[in-house]
């Protein structure tokens, strides 16, 4: 009988592409600055360069490395660059990345604790790790009532809480009420709509100043809805909005979602991981009013997509919400009352060993490892401001609070617009605008793991040549 | 002036670890078998390793790469084993493993297609791939009004699918109804309770012998919902439930589907790889009249999770129900029409680089390589029923149409749980039960990459030793 063919590849060679493969993630970052930051092909560009159909025989692993060069990096918007600067950073490191590929290659399933308990008991430990790191309250931890978990994104957090928050009222669905603010990210409203909430039914509250919501107006605003017989049953506040970084003021939101009986879900997306430093904790004032809470280590504290960590002060709220136990899924361990099974604090069955990269990550850098990125970003963007406003042709739309810095060429929207689209063309810098208050915006989001000062000089010198340019066109 | 101390790993520190980190890898997979395959540890085992704080300064990695033989290692439960029968398999490869480490690498955020062109384009194309390879209906390509997206699991693909068919119903949500057989996935439960609609909204419908949808039962259900003035929206049918691998009648459901204008969403989330062999095509006959579809390459296509291919019949349907688009995701990709944008297609904002490990699977393997592991699992699992049922202490309780066998040891529910729980505890093999007319099932599902003849005749073996011991001290 002659042996079965067998297609798959032998520990030799995953060995041998392994390292190749590791090769190739060098190469590709030791290029980064050469290549342009925004991808410069044109729609079907990439599909083109692809063959029309699967290939009936397997194809060499050189072939398909030679591939990504050929094909895909030309169609990269490469974020890992240290001159990227749009929308929020998804800033990586190495041992994210080797923690990433350990989940990859144990590739357990996490769903249940019986399914591997060491992902449900990293992932719960080290999110009470993060409590005491955040400077977070105490209600988050697994010890008391709550707990945390990591989910997808922060949209998937947002839903999830909103699903709890819309189970905890227990009323008609077309009654219930979301607050939000104008500057709350699109994924809260996107949330609701996914969640069955009634369009109108979600109000959004305007913003003081700083854009950061105004408490008076939720207040009025959730009288008047309580009058018109509605129920007001979430409220979404966010510490570093998109557009701006504005920082809602949880104490005042808080004290108002506490009287009336309305959950309190905490979105800090980007801004979160600057609790790391203590002299940056001022953002949270008021946390402890929250009934959920949300911050992406995947934006800015160098562990790779997806990692967003998200904590309830009363998870059986959540898992009430989110619970269902069919006969193929029931063990012992559970029955037992004494495991977490994280599939009832998610959206999603099926879940990746998402904490080892956490666990990497806290562990290679240290807190004050962290610590020192978060510093040294938050310094470039005050030094940028700083550029900004003694420059006379450019005013600071707002003062930056940490490390996104809102701006502005003293002219008119298309002259704005001018800057962005020559700026971005160019391949050498990438930043994205905004508007507000109806005017075009220029962002400055610093925080990408190897931005250096040099990086967002080099997008200061640009962004004032070509509005030099524009001033002699004009 | 000093130069600034830098936490990171270095490129070449990055590449000595990855080194290990494969090398890690390859003598797990090389020890697989010596481990227990279900993991032996009590509730706070591993919890009980790891120090109460995060530590301030940074660690080794050599020190971290040690903790994972010491204190994550037998926490595991290894699904790679090929001793896993349990639940649904989680089928890896070495390309898929180097396909996800590539978009670990270059970290890009998938949401736009400006973000990374290549994201969306290599995505869109694979999946029109595989509509080819899976002899799926033409209009499921993006040449026509359909197309496909990589979602992170079937879950989140129903929800996305359901919340599509909510919007095109546009009515109160109060009176919209969906209907699943008695043995569709918990997940679609849980999605419909996401979705917002209401508990006593949701029809089981009865099944037939084999467990499938019975088509004559669903249409009286829904004629009496519309006596009663509730809108029925949603039919999510299955092809290869979870307990029984029972294969919903598409072609008679369609047709009801078609004829009351109700969404027809369609999950394979493990039997869907069986279509890459024309002679298991039959299950997805009807698939014509499918709205949505769905199946999830990292269960039995070689491709790690999460990787779940969703297709529509019409994309406009899901991007309106899902798209909201805020100032700073504005650009001149988007306005042109000519792109697609992902994040319109899913719950999330976000997306990871996850059509490189599925394009990876496909070429590395082939089509014909894929199709040999299909093939070879079938064979295995028919050849296990025979086994049953030519023992006389056993019997098949469903002649299984593909890769999952349920049987039964002729004795009450205690004997098999016995046999259950005998065997998973010795650590050799690990399966799982269901329940199915109020009695316990043992399931084989047989699909792990690495399970050969070998394995399953040493599975058959302990069964029998087990059951020959209950009848001596019965």
């Amino acid at each position: 009988m002659t042996p079965e063919q067998d297609y798959h590849m032998s520990p030799e060679e995953f060995r041998q592409w392994g390292y190749k493969t590791i090769d190739w993630i060098v190469k590709y970052w030791e290029n980064i600055e050469n290549l342009p930051v925004l991808s410069q092909v044109e729609p079907g560009d990439i599909r083109a360069k692809l063959p029309e159909n699967a290939p009936q025989t397997g194809e060499s692993f050189e072939e398909i490395l030679q591939d990504l060069d050929r094909i895909i990096v030309p169609g990269l918007t490469n974020w890992q660059s240290p001159n990227f600067f749009a929308f929020f950073p998804g800033a990586i490191s190495g041992p994210a990345i080797l923690g990433d590929l350990i989940s990859g290659g144990v590739a357990i399933q996490g769903m249940l604790w019986i399914t591997s308990p060491a992902c449900t008991e990293l992932e719960t430990h080290v999110l009470d790790w993060l409590v005491d790191m955040l400077g977070l309250p105490e209600q988050f931890k697994s010890s008391g009532t709550g707990g945390g978990v990591i989910h997808d994104t922060a949209s998937s957090a947002c839903l999830a809480a909103l699903v709890a928050a819309r189970e905890q009222a227990n009323a008609d669905i077309n009654k219930l009420v979301a607050y939000i603010s104008t500057q709350a990210h699109s994924s809260i409203e996107k949330g609701i709509k996914i969640a069955g909430l009634r369009r109108e039914n979600v109000r959004f509250i305007e913003v003081d100043r700083n854009y950061a919501m105004k408490p008076d107006v939720l207040e009025q605003c959730i009288a008047a809805d309580l009058k018109a017989g509605l129920i007001p049953c979430y409220l979404a506040a966010t510490v570093g909005t998109t557009s701006s970084n504005a920082i809602d003021p949880l104490a005042a939101l808080g004290a108002i979602a506490q009287k009336y009986n309305i959950w309190l879900h905490v979105d800090a997306a980007m801004c979160g991981t600057a609790a790391l430093c203590p002299e940056f904790r001022w953002i949270h004032q008021g946390m402890e009013f929250a009934d959920s809470y949300c911050f992406n280590p995947h934006k800015w504290m160098l562990t790779n997509f997806d990692c967003t960590c998200f904590w309830v002060k009363d998870r059986t709220k959540l898992t009430q919400a989110l619970s269902i136990v069919p006969e193929y899924l029931k063990n012992q361990a559970t029955e037992s009352g004494k495991v977490i099974d994280y599939r009832d604090w998610q959206i999603p069955l099926g879940r990746r060993f998402r904490s080892l990269k956490l666990w990497f990550v806290i562990r290679h850098y240290g807190v004050e490892g962290l610590q020192h990125y978060v510093r040294k970003h938050v310094a470039l963007a005050q030094e940028f401001a700083e550029w900004v406003k003694s420059h006379p042709s450019f005013e600071l739309f707002v003062n930056p609070p940490l490390n996104l810095v809102c701006f502005r060429y003293k002219g008119d929207d298309k002259a704005n617009q001018t800057i962005l689209d020559t700026i971005n063309a160019s391949g050498k810098v990438y930043f994205t605008g905004t508007k507000l208050d109806g005017k075009l915006i220029l962002r400055m989001a610093i925080a990408q793991a190897k931005t250096d000062k040099a990086n967002v000089e080099l997008a200061w010198q640009l962004i004032c040549e070509v509005a030099e340019s524009l001033a002699v066109t004009v």
